[in-house]
């Protein structure tokens, strides 16, 4: 009796760490995934700012060009417009800083747009959220890579015309870093984090400078505005549709809420903070970068991007202090993208584990599902930079609706959240599905702020859905209820197979096994098949051995060796005139189970030859597979391979 | 007792054909083959001719036109060699036509290229036959195809610029009709040969009356001749390359060699006298074709296909005889695509056979590996199609290299056959590896002649090789030998796979098994682990049921339960605080593993849901697949799992 017998209704700890063997995809793409050790270390706000900002803070390298490119319809005059959006836009980020801070003190095991309306709204909402969320993920990596490679090709205009392929590249390198899995410690992303922040502070700081010196001089040689036919008037919805377009700004802003459990103890405490100093530098750089856009006549391009005219306008020439702004922003995007491929296997797991994904997906640290995620973001990425030739421009009106559809559900399930909280009583303490719902007597002003943050959102998307329905949220909203329909499906699915298979007490289930057959294939007398025979004598003696007479002169070598080697059990030659093997097999087997009891079991053992070398396994047919797909609906037969091991020859 | 438990030693003989359950698949692409069917029938020597004839015969649609495309790089002058050169392409035929009527004798069989030199000439000879097979069968779908369109666009002329599309589109037509596997009728055949070679004798017996009559126009607009840059002049490798071009004329020459067991008995007269037929219908047709073209003045263009132009100016208009000519040229080369289809399967089955291809490529009547055959070649052929821009002229160099290696190797193993015969006694009988070797007194002669045809064949590969090195025959010299390294890697896997496999007498392979545990893996408590815990009683009583807590509220509720419905089998909580799945169970169990004797066995019995839809598959994972995939160096652990059928819920 080994330590295992002993074991009655035991648990069972996990004392060392599972590390399987070598192999060669090992090799290629680095060791599984090791999720227990990452949830040990915790960050401060310094990191956490780093590793949580990059998507908010490189939105900056866009926006205003985006919202640029949709006035310049109207010619150059429209660029008036730029300030008076700006501001709108860093109001909207206060209300939404205001908003994701409530969020973060009520959810502080994490509390991204899902779970929140998971958790005060229901399914259907969660599921909304949800496919709003896994689209964006894709768009993320999409633009953000495409607006990176804008700036790298702004510093080598030469290159413009690889800019797909460039984009490409990015994509593919971030997949391979990510399917290697790489441990980021904080530095890998404190550095280009603090770099770009650095750069562009003392671009704005040294632009407003010469601004009030007054001479801050205008962007040399600008790239051509690029629009045919006559300038459109200034109308409303140009103004906002601009103003959907500089919105992008903002995306990112949830990721604190997000990864609250990464932070260092009072945790809730360090994250809010964060989450106000991120919004504050967003919004002041935001502002600046506009503001000095605008005074020093910056053309909104594809050429040359905006960070790029302005930094060699501010500092006079293409000198290292445009090099390192320029590069540290292609940096922060890429960074940003990098985010959307930790956040992809995250909220699918989640989405598992709730039952709306297949189980599978739920299975943390392993390496199998986890690589399909990320190879299934690049390629959808790949194929949105390849469709829209990577332009930034072409992507925005796919991107952002997502976006702020999930906040507004965010927003309007912590609402309802601080409005059910208010009926509670002082001191009252409630138990919900996912969080804890404590009495809190500023409960009004907490939902009045969450309720104007959804509002605003609710606002931003029916600007968004309207002014860009043609430019492409037409297929975000054929895509968004077409993967809700999936998730519901696969619930339902769940549901129903857990209803079904419940034991109802008193009542016996399955019948008690009265006989057991073994149908032992043998395509020759070799240790392969004398090992599958002796582990056939483990489950009953009840045992037929097959074999399918494909060449006659070896079928009746193979009766002769049997008399010696098959302890005496029966062999059964199924004639094969036409060297068919499976089609024989099934139709004796076939009519055997046509004849077994429905208390009867009738086991097929296979041996298998087995090897870790895929290309090994490929000439070693898996007969047992095959046998399992045709005899799926017959209840009381199982098959079983008995591995032989051919790497060890 | 059964009558199945009666049976010792029996041989069970098939009743009955094996019908499977109709799945949407099915009905998709037909039901699975009748293989034993198709070899029922047998052909006489007209419907021989219509089956086998279409390679052959369709590559007088290219054959002139392809040498005319070379010779126009001297300039139109240059076409006075056409006669000349066509001449010698015949008189090949002659040799090649007597060669393999000898071959068809020797193997009543079927004596392909791979199975003349693999009895003759050994494994490396058959290997190099086999890879130029296989790559041709590609290359004969593409080619013929190609042809094929341009017949049609040249009636169509509007239709020239979608020639790939179409061209995918007919290869994607043959795939989907051999993956349904109609049952072709001779007739299906007979039918286009017929017309086929009916309206081109016509053709070319009306257009020679019209010369001798004095009265056979030239062709009236014809197209312009596609040449950039000055004329080169008229050198030797210009013919020989013109000359390489024409011999693609006798590509499928060998097709009856292949087929002999489809002809009625006396089969191999049969099949001998209509090679002969085929030979001479092929011949003269060839040369009224390639001596017409030269009178009319044809001009070699792949916008109007040379039979195109050819019957116009003979037929005097686009009339309904030229309709039919042009039409039943397109169909005979859409059929010589398609006898690839069934060549290909064929090879690959018998390389499997042989064990240079995985096993279970040779399972006759696995559906599945029939239709992996055909998807392939498709596809490999619409990509080259698609690389070549469904071009003839840039796919030949590809082509017809392989084809003379295969007949250089299949004419030298005859001529080596032949020799050894020779040295055999009178009356001696000798039985080869595949072939009975019998004296034949003529065998000086057949020698020589099948001698000659090596010569000649081999010459026109060098030919070939050096005239058309760069155009693409380094391609397929890099491609052969990597294909036969291929072929020779899986070759010897097998051969050492069964010498340390094999039981040598008295001693005793694997030990007799002392004790057998079960671990049984229980995500829940529910029918499908009590329907796994009830066959798990039935091989063992040495059962430990494993659970992992992913959710340890859910892991209480599982205790509670299995003590009513357990059995009383011990419940092991294996605890996963980061809610990890496989990594607490691979530790546990390699754990056990270790601790296990040699002679001891572990089972793990893994409750399965299935289900027939793939959607529904994906949504319960195949946990019994990872695990065996972890555990797949340790002996003794076996993987079963217990499958529970949810369609029918």
């Amino acid at each position: 009796m080994t330590e295992f017998d002993n074991k009655n209704d035991s648990v069972f700890h996990q004392t060392s760490e599972y590390r399987p063997s070598r192999s060669l995809l090992t090799m290629l793409i680095g060791k599984p995934l090791e999720t227990a050790e990452s949830s040990h270390q915790t960050i401060g706000k310094a990191v956490g700012l780093a590793v949580f900002a990059s998507d908010a803070l490189s939105s900056m390298a866009y926006s205003t060009q985006e919202m640029m490119l949709i006035l310049a319809a109207a010619g150059t005059a429209a660029f008036g417009y730029i300030m008076p959006i700006t501001l709108c836009i860093v109001g909207l980020l206060t209300i939404l800083a205001i908003s994701y801070e409530q969020t973060i003190h009520a959810y502080p095991e994490g509390g991204g747009a899902y779970i929140v309306a998971r958790d005060n709204l229901g399914d259907t909402a969660a599921m909304t959220a949800a496919a709003a969320l896994l689209t964006d993920y894709i768009l993320t990596v999409a633009v953000s890579i495409s607006s990176g490679v804008a700036q790298f090709t702004s510093v080598f205009p030469d290159l413009y015309h690889y800019r797909v392929l460039l984009a490409m590249g990015f994509v593919l390198f971030i997949m391979v870093v990510n399917l290697r899995g790489v441990k980021e410690s904080g530095l890998t992303f404190a550095i280009p984090t603090y770099v770009f922040l650095s750069s562009i502070s003392i671009m704005v700081i040294y632009g407003l400078f010469q601004l009030f010196a007054g001479d801050l001089g205008t962007v040399v040689d600008p790239p051509e505005l690029e629009h045919d036919g006559p300038f459109s008037a200034i109308t409303a919805f140009l103004i906002l549709k601009a103003f959907a377009s500089g919105t992008t700004a903002l995306t990112g802003v949830e990721a604190i809420s997000n990864g609250i459990t990464a932070f260092k103890e009072p945790r809730t405490k360090n994250a809010g903070e964060t989450l106000i100093i991120m919004s504050v530098l967003l919004g002041t750089l935001l502002l600046g970068v506009s503001y000095l856009t605008f005074r020093t006549g910056v053309i909104p391009s594809e050429v040359e991007a905006n960070i790029s005219q302005l930094a060699r306008t501010i500092f006079h020439s293409k000198n290292i202090l445009y090099l390192v702004t320029v590069g540290s922003t292609m940096l922060i995007l890429i960074m940003a993208a990098n985010t959307a491929f930790a956040d992809y296997p995250r909220l699918s797991a989640m989405l598992a584990r709730d039952g709306f994904l297949p189980r599978q997906f739920s299975w943390r640290g392993s390496r199998l599902v986890f690589s399909r995620g990320i190879v299934f973001l690049s390629t959808m990425a790949i194929l949105l930079i390849v469709f829209f030739q990577a332009s930034v421009n072409r992507l925005i009106p796919l991107y952002a609706v997502g976006v702020f559809v999930s906040f507004t559900l965010s927003q309007f399930g912590m609402a309802k959240r601080w409005h059910r909280i208010g009926k509670m009583k002082e001191g009252e303490v409630f138990h919900g599905h996912i969080s804890i719902f404590k009495y809190d007597r500023h409960w009004l002003f907490k939902m009045l702020s969450n309720g104007i943050g959804a509002f605003c959102t609710l606002i931003i998307s029916l600007i968004f859905g309207v002014t860009k329905f043609i430019d492409g949220v037409w297929f975000v909203l054929i895509l968004t209820p077409f993967l809700v329909l999936i998730f519901s499906l696969i619930h339902s699915h769940y549901r129903t197979i857990a209803s079904r298979l419940s034991l109802s007490d008193g009542e016996k289930s399955s019948p008690h096994i009265t006989r057991h057959r073994v149908l032992l294939l043998v395509s020759g007398v070799h240790q392969s098949s004398i090992k599958a025979l002796r582990y056939a004598r483990t489950i009953s003696d009840d045992i037929t051995a097959l074999h399918v007479a494909v060449d006659p002169e070896e079928s009746e070598k193979i009766q002769e060796r049997w008399q010696e080697w098959g302890d005496g059990y029966r062999l059964t030659i199924l004639d094969s005139p036409y060297r068919l093997l499976l089609e024989p097999l099934l139709i004796y087997i076939e009519a055997l189970l046509k004849k077994v009891d429905v208390n009867e079991v009738v086991t097929i053992v296979v041996p298998q030859f087995v090897s870790k070398l895929p290309a090994i396994s490929l000439l070693h047919a898996k007969a047992a597979d095959s046998l399992r797909n045709a005899l799926i609906h017959y209840p009381n037969v199982v098959i079983t391979e008995v591995p032989y091991d051919i790497d060890d020859l």
